[in-house]
């Protein structure tokens, strides 16, 4: 078998963060519950995007800032996510390849605009989120790159993007892939919430081949239906190689075939807690794929989540990354 | 010492190759010997390329295309080289950026436009070059990035950056912190009159700690003075830790401590002999740097120079690159 090309290939949606600062009044005139986050069509997208002239842009998504974390940690990193061919779309492309990942997906001709996440900031510094999935839901098989699944160490997939039925059937095929090139799958469960959605999609592919499960307390927890994290990591521990579970200022749990180990978290001041599950698993999996034990790899997760949380922002700068390895 | 962040950090001209097709008269007109290699000051360099409208765009330079190259083998890559803040200069760093190479030089304000290399093509297909070398050869002390320096398994150098003085100094400076980093040097001749025209400079860089010297027949007969191939190779025995010679179809001889391997090179069609050098001195630091033996990294080094003369131009497509890891 050839020698990777890439340690860590991301699928998931491919967002742009849009972020302006606002008054109540704006909020309460649009309906938005304040600090909630709720979907939105495309109408109210662009209806809500043509307000947010001088705000700030930020490319997004939870598996995409895992990518960028990891290469900025010294992994070689692509990404497969959807975008139009829109403003948004450019932006979110420079954002994955500024920093050095990897993004050969074709754009979305004809079809909905690019996704993203209106996020707007009141003074008491309270996030009101609006998620637009737009573009990031029409990926399909044919946006399956074969050669980079193949030439990964990990691919790693983005529970989100269960939602959308074309990309559930291009996970099943991506999984295959990989395991066809004698490589590794991971899978982010991504929200509780969306577990609850796919429950039983979730534990086939779990089934199916998926080797690194990625989740939290209350993903775990909902994926097998429990009330204690002990009873959802036997549960895991039965069913995965290599389940990692994050539990916040608690540390995390790496259970492979049965050993567990425990990490500690790297304590820190908590600023936002953005992406801290998405720098986890960038640390995680650079660590791993460069063939270092899971003990060492969850400690580059734990550190590369305390710098995450100590920042505004899903993806420290990448100066402040190159620091944690070692 | 932390682990590495970059594979290899090149250090070196940053051009942009444009490249027209042409008739025998224009050559005559503007008093070009068909086949050649001029030095063009920037009055004529501005004026011919406001004749090479419709022409072909591409990021070159010697170490650039070896980080591009690099880079495409799965080597974490970064380059240092000086452009200005206009058309070319943003050319040239997006086609870094877009092969994954990590470029962080900011462009020369107010001085030189980008250095490029005009290429006019003949029906003949003979190639008659005029190189401007413009804000290329401002880089300075200033553009030593001691980060990336630092953070770089190799740092590796461009022989034809020593002709403007402040590179010079900046090369010194760069050899003195990688070293204080614990981290490895290269070095390329780039070219016979070049080293002409720097052979003591050349020699004291070597002597002063240059840890890989990559060259070819006639640069390394050049450095030593010598007539004969095997009385230079000798000479580099004793003066560098390690010494990859190129031989074109001849292949490659590799000096280690006195050690010699010899790798053959791989047959192919000659298309194109641009960059040949510089995907050997790419494949060779990929695998090096990965912890590969000399001789494993020759063989790639021969595998990656092949694939450069079988087509046009010198950075090869990153999928056909891709087949040669392993």
């Amino acid at each position: 078998m050839a020698a990777p090309r890439f340690d860590i290939t991301g699928i998931g949606n491919a967002i742009v963060d849009l972020l302006v600062r606002t008054d109540d009044a704006f909020l309460s005139h649009h309906d938005m519950p304040k600090g909630g986050m709720k979907l939105i069509d495309a109408d109210t997208a662009t209806k809500l995007t043509a307000l947010m002239v001088g705000g700030q842009t930020a490319a997004g998504g939870s598996v995409a800032n895992s990518c960028a974390v990891a290469a900025s940690l010294g992994a070689r990193a692509a990404f497969l996510g959807k975008v139009a061919a829109d403003d948004l779309g450019l932006a979110f492309g420079d954002g994955m390849v500024d920093m050095g990942v990897h993004y050969p997906t074709k754009p979305l001709h004809n079809g909905a605009p690019t996704a993203r996440c209106l996020i707007f900031v009141t003074p008491d510094g309270q996030r009101t989120m609006n998620t637009y999935l737009g573009a990031g839901g029409e990926f399909t098989l044919d946006d399956l790159d074969e050669t980079v699944i193949a030439a990964s160490a990990i691919t790693y997939l983005e529970g989100y993007l269960f939602d959308p039925p074309a990309a559930q059937l291009a996970f099943a095929e991506a999984v295959a892939l990989a395991k066809a090139a004698g490589r590794l799958t991971a899978l982010s469960l991504s929200d509780p919430f969306c577990v609850d959605r796919h429950r039983d999609g979730f534990r086939r592919l779990i089934a199916g081949g998926v080797d690194i499960l990625f989740a939290n307390e209350a993903e775990i927890c909902s994926l097998y239906q429990c009330n204690e994290f002990a009873e959802a990591q036997a549960a895991a521990a039965r069913d995965v190689k290599l389940a990692v579970l994050t539990r916040s200022e608690a540390g995390s749990v790496i259970v492979q075939d049965m050993n567990v180990t425990k990490i500690d978290a790297v304590p820190t001041t908590v600023v936002d807690t953005t992406g801290a599950g998405d720098a986890y698993a960038a640390g995680f999996m650079t660590a791993y794929a460069q063939g270092r034990s899971v003990e060492e790899a969850g400690k580059l997760g734990a550190k590369a989540a305390a710098l995450a949380i100590s920042q505004i922002g899903a993806r420290p700068p990448a100066e402040m990354l190159w620091k944690l390895i070692g």
